[in-house]
């Protein structure tokens, strides 16, 4: 029996065996060169064809058109948070943000600090268990770009729709549901996300920009936040991070032999639909969202009871089911279900919790 | 025979072997818990132990004052040099430079976009080979820090001393030679340090600094590059780059088995003394810099005649001694001889260059 554990962690996350027993064989000795990935130098020939062959399979999985660009940063999101507003947001500029939860909210108050925000539209009227529709937004007619998030990790609220921005660039941090089912790239200005819930380990980003986006960055942008410096320079303008790149690279890989993002996507709609159908059913387990807007990564839930967290959370992991517990700021459980995490995992979670409710409720 | 070989990378470079044994055992379940560190959340008390534990090491191998506090962040030094100043040079303010090579004109350059940088010495006049002595800098009187690059890696030119700068906080990119040797670290405001030479993989930074320096950010200094922010959150204001961090922490506890920085410090002076004896005793091997300044991790030299440069870096790799060509912007060859890089290393590069000198010279 494997020792694995069914991680439902909200990120770092869960990431494919096959990806982390591919990395263990090579990790002292990468493909007979005597030397590990994260000894090399990212200027040779190795590291360099690993670079490219991972952004090949990242355009290949997302059908990435040629006129944009994918750069590997650093930082994770909430760096991207300030070089959004530094590189696109003009001094005297404006940008339209939609607030949809926790991550949308520290993006706004980031870009804040250097420019204009307009909240073209908010959740808090539905207790961020909805995303209003987009006849509710109030879209600027000069904005620099339109940003919002679309998949909030802690609330569990997701987009199952692209907003419509006319000419104005389309901005997104898609770190939680990048490459869980097929996006049409061409709607977006640009789409970030932070590598460690669908594409490897913390501390690589990942930039899908449009390249009359580039070179817009203001002067006070610190060059190595400059989304054209990292362009011109293939995402090595200084050392990258070259295991989280390799790593990354794997898991593009490993998708594609799943038979990439449509295959993935009704894996994922078929674990999310198991899980979110038994909760409904159920008497001892709630989901607050919106039906329409429940995301398909993160699946947040309440027992019917908060007494019955702790033994609930106990029984879990006594059957090697990790990482439940609902983020501090909300409470109750989560059960984050990213590419990684297989409808096996979703099955032996959905299997426990009928049994607990069976016994307690 | 092990597969394993001798790499001279510059970086990022070689990494205890035990380490990455250590690493590769551990990688798909850490400590029996059923998940490898990468798929942990960085605020799971696993890997808060593991980041302390990190922390704790490099305060007791480099003996570091509890006045100062040490973070893990991301971007390299590279960022470190827009970092500095939001930090730390005040809009009206002036800061001292030194410049002995290209990593501190980078630093330079980059400072200069967010303040008054005063450049105090140079090594140009000396064409790169000497550090000026202290009696020949001119610093300010009212500087808000000294910056100086501890080590330049292109170059191979080193400090053997720390400057003296008064009440003025020095301020230092120690990332290549960081742990090679004793140093005092309270003599410094702050040091920082690329993790890809001494440390661990690339993607994350140490920086060392003293608290009275925390809480001088610029108004538009990005909160992710905000150090009080670093340091009011642990290193955790966001998602930190977990593997590179235990990576790093490994490394350290590797560092600590072999007696400690006094230790490893011995190893290294009798590693660079055999390297650069054999090159100044030879006929065909140079090395331009002063005696002095002489870099203990970066070894430059040149051949005689350069179209000896590809036989001998041909039969370099026959033999397994990797990456040995010099820094394209200044040529030659370069043997890059940090903490992980053993004496057999040096002595099996020694014995091909003087096999080679044999049949060449």
């Amino acid at each position: 029996m494997s020792k694995r554990a069914y991680n439902f962690c909200a990120g770092p996350a869960a990431l494919p065996e096959a990806v982390l027993l591919r990395a263990q064989s090579e990790l002292l000795d990468w493909h007979g060169k005597g030397l590990s990935v994260m000894e090399m130098s990212h200027r040779s020939d190795e590291f360099v064809s690993i670079a490219e062959q991972a952004e090949q399979d990242l355009r290949d999985l997302l059908d990435i058109p040629s006129n944009y660009k994918v750069l590997f940063l650093q930082g994770g999101a909430s760096q991207q948070f300030a070089q959004v507003a530094l590189n696109l947001l003009p001094e005297s500029g404006k940008a339209d943000y939609i607030e949809t939860g926790i991550w949308s909210k520290k993006a706004i108050e980031e870009a804040s600090r250097f420019g204009n925000v307009n909240v073209a539209a908010s959740a808090k009227p539905y207790d961020y268990f909805a995303i209003p529709g987009q006849n509710e937004w109030k879209l600027s007619k000069d904005a620099a770009y339109v940003h919002y998030v679309s998949n909030e990790t802690i609330g569990g609220l997701e987009f199952d729709w692209i907003p419509e921005a006319g000419d104005v660039p389309l901005v997104t941090d898609m770190s939680s549901n990048i490459l869980s089912r097929a996006v049409d790239v061409s709607r977006f200005g640009m789409i970030y996300a932070g590598a460690q819930k669908n594409i490897g380990p913390s501390g690589i980003v990942v930039n899908i920009i449009r390249e009359d986006l580039l070179g817009r960055a203001r002067s006070i942008c610190p060059t190595m936040l400059d989304y054209k410096v990292a362009a011109d320079n293939g995402s090595m303008y200084n050392t990258p991070p070259t295991l989280a790149w390799y790593l990354s690279g794997l898991v593009f890989q490993w998708l594609k032999e799943q038979g990439g993002v449509e295959a993935i996507g009704k894996v994922n709609d078929l674990k999310q639909r198991t899980l979110y159908d038994f909760i409904d059913a159920s008497g001892l387990y709630s989901n607050p969202v919106n039906q329409s807007n429940r995301s398909w990564m993160n699946v947040p839930f309440r027992l019917a009871d908060d007494r019955l967290d702790k033994p609930f959370l106990v029984g879990a992991e006594a059957r090697g089911l990790l990482n439940l517990k609902g983020h501090r700021s909300v409470g109750g459980m989560r059960a984050s279900i990213y590419n990684a995490v297989g409808l096996d995992a979703v099955n032996a979670l959905v299997a426990y919790m009928a049994e607990f409710e069976k016994e307690h409720g």
